[in-house]
């Protein structure tokens, strides 16, 4: 046989075109390999898994590089909630067409953020589908052993801590999509703020070795703050006071929340920040080193003891009644 | 807010019921978590990912307990041509329709391949589609650090074996879908232990340590026997010799190979058997410790210097002519 019929199938092509520059780590071994290597020095790794769908977790008409960005981001936003540092991921692209047009930038933003995140790409599966596109990102943390920040610890008296700014996804999902935040965003630079909040999430990493030092319970916010709240509750067998009109919230979105009211910034989704108990005697050095490390926190509540779902509560102590507490995509 | 108002979420629901008590390894908390644990004590952790996609590596009208097995075997045989013992695996379901009738024996049977295969599920996502059902899966090995078997190492005068039957599911795949296989196999039992072969993968975890042990390079034989195999001389930089008529070939097989020919076999895909060089001084200890394994292995060649392409020849010693040598989904 000669060379000249000897056929690179169309997957390693494309994996070498676009992908190989990205493997970067020696356990990677240059995609080359069906498997990688992550080695390990006795630490615990922490293993997350989370896909995103075309038409369900990201718009068609998304640019591609922050659908890429999105992909990684909500991996290392698990990462950052359990306290681990970013150690690598592994990729399935389930693919319609292999465009370059759509491919080069996918690939070199996420070559961007792994580069910024430092989580090398390990391997992956490149599969076409006739469907939606979907990308499915296993991601990789290392934690000392026995050290991974679980959803079971939060006791009472814990205080309640969120990072950054609540509910600037949802509403940037929402002005996409025409819904009621549309109308009221009139202001384009407040609008492009809210859409860039949905596209591209910003995970929390710089935050991790502070949650794994001081958070008794901690989860990242994909689904909601409120619901979410309300599992890490249930997980860790208590329930919780939230002081609503502490619940951090952008300028961006302080223009909208009055056309589409609090519940939606706190049941919606994608906001990809991390939400946590804190000891009280803890909390005061949590909230500085957070600040060190360029994180905005807030306390927005108390863990109580109980097993009923977290009440909300306005600034004048009644209680704010919240008909939905979750994004759900199903 | 009451209890009744308290929404849980389809998906956590989903996962409670079908995935839940798959979820038996103490790293992967009951699934209440966002992430798993793997633990390590110093070894080198083996990442392998690999989806399925309906009508692509499946076909819709499979039964669901062979689609589960196949999604997660696919990703065992990986690791053992890699040598490594399976650890664990992370699961994203990207599903259309969640009805009982086709999770229920899904999840029974990914459960039983668990156990069998000592690969507890860790953690895992659910997301929904309008397309096609797909499966992702990550799975985890355990190997001594530095010892997974790669592709690179193969050279002159190493040689050549492979696991079990070649073609199988190729041509039970040609069955299903009636190629020119299906009108040659009118025997239902040859038939059907053809289709059994392309929809439940048989990986040859048992010969995992034997591999490590004694094999210079391995891969699993995934994309057609012919195309892996040059693959993984590329990789190693020599070329091969192939003895088209030492490849391994069932009963049920040889029935339809008449009709076929050859080149359906060695380039057909979902074999799922191991490809493996082996130093000459070590094939007797190789194929004595295979055999006590209850693993089939066959000597198929010789690796060679060179950079071509591997020759196949015939027992006359004539060059056989491959048109193609891979099954591509592309």
């Amino acid at each position: 046989m000669t060379e000249e019929k000897r056929q690179v199938s169309a997957e390693d092509s494309l994996i070498a075109r676009y992908f190989k520059p990205l493997a970067t780590d020696p356990g990677a071994f240059g995609l080359i390999d069906d498997a990688a290597i992550l080695s390990s020095s006795g630490e615990d790794i922490v293993v997350t898994t989370d896909a995103v769908v075309e038409g369900v977790h990201y718009l068609a008409t998304d640019p591609p590089d922050t659908i890429a960005r999105k992909a990684l981001r909500v991996n290392l936003s698990d990462l950052a909630a359990k306290g681990g540092s970013p150690a690598g991921f592994v990729l399935t692209l389930a693919l319609r067409s292999k465009q370059d047009a759509w491919l080069r930038p996918f690939a070199d933003a996420l070559g961007d953020d792994a580069r910024a995140f430092a989580c090398p790409l390990l391997g992956g599966d490149t599969v076409s589908t006739p469907g939606p596109q979907m990308i499915s990102i296993t991601a990789f943390g290392r934690v000392p052993k026995g050290r991974m920040v679980g959803r079971t610890g939060a006791k009472p008296g814990d205080l309640v801590f969120v990072t950054g700014t609540i509910g600037d996804a949802a509403l940037g999902l929402d002005a996409l999509t025409g819904g009621a935040a549309a109308a009221a965003l009139t202001d384009p630079a407040a609008r492009d703020y809210l859409i860039d909040r949905y596209r591209v999430p910003r995970p929390r990493n710089a935050l991790a070795g502070i949650v794994r030092e001081h958070a008794s319970a901690a989860m990242d916010v994909s689904d909601g703050l409120a619901g979410d709240l309300a599992k890490l509750c249930a997980a860790s067998g208590v329930s919780a006071v939230i002081n609503a009109h502490h619940v951090p919230v952008s300028a961006a979105a302080a223009i909208a929340v009055s056309a589409v009211g609090l519940e939606k910034l706190v049941s919606g989704g994608d906001d990809y920040e991390i939400l946590c108990a804190v000891p009280e005697q803890r909390s005061a050095a949590f909230s500085r080193q957070a600040e060190q490390a360029g994180v905005e926190v807030t306390m927005i509540g108390t863990v109580i003891a109980g097993q009923g779902t977290p009440q909300w509560v306005d600034a004048q102590g009644e209680e704010v009644t919240l008909g939905r507490l979750s994004y759900s995509h199903f």
